[in-house]
């Protein structure tokens, strides 16, 4: 009878810490590696974003949840949060900041987070959203679009700020999800636009000309996937893409993307932008082959044209060490018109 | 009594991991909701402070623990460290950061927190020290004092970087809170004062005339609560607080405050503020109806004048939803005298 | 047998939980305290490094572990991360960032930490490291030298960001120590060096004119232990170190440092710095006494002096008070050339 107490004793003590444990959940990624990109010195950075992150979930009967996810991204590389393309530090929490409540009818959050549209386009390229430029995840894939023109340069090009998720339940395969921004300024930067340099269309910490919203449905059944999304930017600028995965044996993946961006609302000409991107995964043992191919076609402008191959080897769950080789014509950055880059890299991906 | 051993061994384990885990505490808020102020455009924003701390204690023996305490600070709807009102990000652990001990002498802590005052007062204040412009904590409550005003512009204004705080124990209801700074410069604005623009009487990055202090008493008994409070700032600013509350049922608090500032030592003419604000607070079931009424009159200029409505519905003990409406008439902000200005928020709270 | 089963299922709940939190581990140290330098007014502040960590290992077979390692580095007296002699911010992670794998081999490490020269001097200076004034490590015991002269100034003087590090195993007290940087540029300041003001041998921002690395070999066996050590950084100053210690009984450890920096790279006269430091560490009960005195002789320029003596006092294993009085003569920071500054200080330490 003592024993049985003792273990109700430690039941209790047991169940009490693991209550006590579940408000808050720490995860992340550390991801770092060798880079070698042909016009540049060998450096040391990321192929993956790095996280760090906490996340916790409350049950308040009735089937009805309270979420939150707060998530820290930084540079392994040199310790600092995570900086943009031009060098400048982005938000401590830019991974994610949201609360919100899961229930019967779906699930809504507020904050900051992915736009439902960039959410989603990762499940259909070949290098799973990665940020390298060895995938095609925030160029290509998404036709040179960004989610967010009206934040901090370089804040982000596929989140928002101020806005309010709502998602459906899955209904046999079919999900829809969908946000909606507030139009508050964000220490934007001057965007020229259908004005002038004096007087820009947007200038410098605008408010949005119209509520960025972004709207998609997803259907998964079997080995088939599916995507189509609509989303339309703080400046107006207009995106569909379209997306679809197959897998005709467990091992192998087949995968395409198709965006359309129309900026009419920015640009008097030359304002649409078009991109396709085709892919594969195929899983060896603990190996995975990556490759893809994608073109991006602005309107007036010369295609860029990527090739992507990469390999993962995984050592366990939550650790994997990569290489990649990816060759990129055409439009690279903003400045380099119809070069050739290659990119090369070897590294390790640890989760915890 | 292999089961015995066994039971033991659980015991261990758990204990061990008690304890191993009870070296750091992670905690915090977060909350965000729509925000609609008359002259603004409908934004996304916080009622509270959003928090992640990291907070632990450690048993010395003979009574005496050492205590620790981190709180970073964060806006939920761009993920960014707070920002003040002149939008500049504040320190990382803006909540706090203080080590110290503690025990039968009470309790000396040492770093960067709420000054006693500013502690104190938020338990006579109808919307609990929120920082929301629906609550009467950051303006009207102290009569527009601050406790920082060396410090980086925005950096908070109820925070004392490099100070020490003694806390006696509880005597029968009775307990008395302290803190002093240090003059160390910390990067603080320019403040003309009795100067002038040329010749200042604190020019950037000043060190303080004098050493900042407060002191503070609070008495409880059954239903009734009150505090008395001094408090002098790095430029010789001083305040002096009163506040009293009363629950006649245990679901209604009756609560008022006043405040007296006597900026004598920077202003020339117009140098004291009074204010005073009353509020009630009425618990309904899950319900809680908060509400207040408050002046704050500067010399020679006009009174501020505010009225404030506020609904908070629990979800859980660590949940709820929050409605607000208020009015604020008067100087509303540094540039904007004599307006009008409409609040409403509505959202949801989440602690973790 | 109900009974056995309850404890099962409590085996595999704490076991269960044991696994999950062993993913991250969250450490740090809090210190402040009192701090008074002959020249400047009474101040808050720390003496050792304060940290919040993450940190975790993954067993991945056959002796193989992943490894991470995040840290914080922060300000106890104003809350902001750890800001350089400049004033200006240092990364979030400042303490490390690094990812590596460890097994029979050794330990393999990529991000940003300590170099090797750095990481091993410790072991041999009476002040373990401090960063205080009060302490050697810093300056005298590194003759002056920083190990990172093309990050953002103020960053840090004795970390690597993009690096790789390779540790071997303990072959009988002998242990090797290696890393080896990149050459990329990280917002460095401009150094004149054999240049001129107009054509600086390094303009900002520049990249490495070659790859810095660290080498070293620690050796311990019983009372005797033993550094030797040879580091580049990136602008090519070469930097020579041995230090030994030695416990004549098990509460006395005696020590000692040698370190030569050539600038000849960077310097047209005087380019050698030589110093060393000697000092001891004696425990008695819960106290330990700490004292040192160095020396620090660039060529062509009086020698800076330096005397400290400590002690601390352990109220745990995780929390001590100290005090230290400290007195250097010379070159004391950029501006003030034979001076002598004293410096005293009086804090609590607390790790959790």
């Amino acid at each position: 009878m003592k024993k049985s107490l003792l273990a109700i004793a430690l039941l209790g003590t047991c169940a009490g810490m693991a209550q006590a444990q579940s408000n808050v959940q720490i995860y992340g990624t550390i991801d770092a590696g060798l880079i070698k990109r042909s016009d540049q010195t060998l450096n040391i950075g990321k192929r993956a974003a790095n996280t760090l992150g906490f996340k916790g979930s409350e049950e308040l009967g009735n089937g009805l949840k309270a979420i939150f996810q707060l998530e820290i991204r930084y540079e392994p590389d040199t310790g600092t949060v995570e900086v943009g393309g031009n060098g400048a530090q982005r938000p401590l929490f830019q991974g994610e900041s949201r609360v919100g409540l899961q229930g019967d009818f779906g699930m809504v959050r507020i904050g900051r987070g992915l736009s439902p549209l960039q959410q989603t386009i990762m499940a259909f390229e070949p290098f799973h959203g990665l940020p390298s430029p060895a995938g095609f995840y925030t160029d290509v894939a998404v036709a040179g679009y960004t989610s967010d023109p009206l934040s901090i340069a370089g804040n982000s090009n596929n989140r928002w700020s101020n806005a309010v998720w709502y998602n459906t339940p899955n209904f046999n395969g079919f999900q829809f999800n969908s946000a909606v921004g507030t139009k508050e300024a964000n220490n934007g930067p001057v965007i020229v636009g259908r004005g002038t340099t004096l007087a820009p269309q947007y200038p410098a910490n605008s408010q949005a000309s119209a509520n960025p919203y972004s709207l998609n449905g997803t259907y998964t059944n079997g080995p088939l996937g599916a995507m189509l999304a609509y989303e339309r930017n703080a400046v107006e600028t207009k995106m569909y893409t379209l997306g679809a995965s197959y897998l005709p044996i467990p091992e192998l993946k087949l995968m395409g993307t198709y965006s359309h961006q129309d900026r009419d609302h920015t640009f008097a000409i030359n304002s649409d932008v078009k991109a396709w991107v085709l892919g594969v995964n195929y899983i060896m043992g603990p190996g995975k082959l990556l490759a893809g191919y994608g073109r991006k076609t602005p309107d007036g402008q010369p295609a860029t044209k990527q090739l992507s191959l990469g390999y993962e080897y995984s050592l366990s769950k939550r650790t994997y060490l990569y290489v990649d080789a990816s060759r990129k014509k055409g439009a690279v950055g903003a400045t380099t018109v119809n070069s050739t880059v290659n990119h090369y890299d070897l590294g390790v991906n640890h989760s915890f």
